[in-house]
């Protein structure tokens, strides 16, 4: 069975990191069989085996992947019997831009909307860890990065409109069924969901419902998640 | 022979509508043969027979068919034989993205950016009605919306981040070559291109290389007309 090293906070089921669950949804729509691993940031030398220091990391057999969009490569070039998770070379040099979207657009906003709620359900062994570098990284207080956020969410909400406007015309970003493009927008979601009561979207936001959509997939498995909601 | 109705500025050759360039690329690669008609903003009485007031407009024999994205879709299942503008049924979800993309980041950006010298390539016919209904909607003058451009030019950069990032992995947002998704992407830049020798982009952007391919394509068509350099 494959085995995913998954970042968890205070409980092992509080999994938060998008990264992780867009992994988990691509093992789920290959229909694959995993069993997931609780870690947390400072457990380097648990995933040494790697060669490097960050989650997801897979174990197939012999074959151990990490990086999200290497692991999505390596399932899809590996299990093509399976549902295809880019539906082809086209479909994946777009699903590109996506992702690339949602790293460079969806997650620099969300993050600094939910820092203190990201800290405040962490581990206890991994509060100092986070705290020093990322208070490193942004040059201020993970307090005075979230002070002005009731504010400074409009215009994240302003900066997904392509996505608004993608998800009022078609069920899904890959089309009329989830694919990689949704699985990685929405675990931006999902992350935040699973830290935050933060109102990321006003209730009557198009992309709220196609959220419901992805919280009902594969059994309500982002659903089933400590979590807030949506 | 089809007749693209497109958008003309001073010259007939001044084509700056990024719409009809997506339409004019759509053409090309799926091969086929057409007749341009310059039209301008105020020529309304010239494409009534569409039923609306803008172009693109197309005439195939007896169909006439406006709005760029359904022109495209209109050439896709009439054309089946001709290479493929989008790629398939996920491919054309996911390109729905790309043009979302365009059409709430990119042409606002550059829009702001550049509206005195659009406003500059115009036909003497048009100059009236462009400043009474841009600066009605924008609620100032248009000189007012360009005076700060060399200070706004640097978050229209960081806007282009997604599309910075994929370029670097990939020759096209499509894959190995191009399509509708780098069609109506590099459309804004020929748009900006045809009427602004404003530098949008900085000569070492990764983005200026993947424009030169484009620029390059079917024998250097969005070389050939009026145009600045990007």
């Amino acid at each position: 069975m494959i085995k995913l090293y998954e970042l968890a906070g205070a409980e092992d089921n509080r999994r938060f990191s998008p990264f992780c669950w867009r992994v988990r949804f691509a093992l789920l729509h290959k229909g694959l069989l995993f069993e997931s691993i609780p870690w947390r940031f400072t457990e380097k030398e648990a995933i040494a085996f790697s060669g490097q220091g960050k989650v997801p990391v897979i174990v197939d057999g012999e074959t151990v992947i990490y990086d999200s969009w290497a692991i999505a490569e390596y399932l899809e070039e590996t299990y093509t019997d399976r549902p295809l998770l880019f539906g082809g070379e086209s479909s994946k040099a777009l699903s590109r831009f996506v992702t690339d979207w949602v790293e460079t657009v969806l997650h620099p906003g969300i993050f600094r909307l939910t820092l203190t709620d990201i800290y405040a359900h962490l581990h206890p062994v991994d509060k100092d860890y986070f705290r020093k570098t990322r208070e490193q990284w942004l040059g201020m207080k993970l307090e005075e990065v979230c002070a002005n956020r009731n504010n400074d969410v409009l215009s994240f909400r302003n900066s997904l409109a392509p996505l608004r406007a993608t998800l009022q015309r078609q069920s899904f970003l890959a089309g009329s069924e989830a694919a990689w493009a949704d699985y990685v927008t929405f675990s931006a979601f999902q992350w935040s969901r699973c830290i935050s009561s933060f109102p990321l979207l006003e209730a009557k936001d198009p992309i709220v419902s196609w959220c419901d959509q992805m919280l009902n997939l594969f059994d309500g498995e982002a659903n089933k998640a400590s979590s807030w909601n949506i």
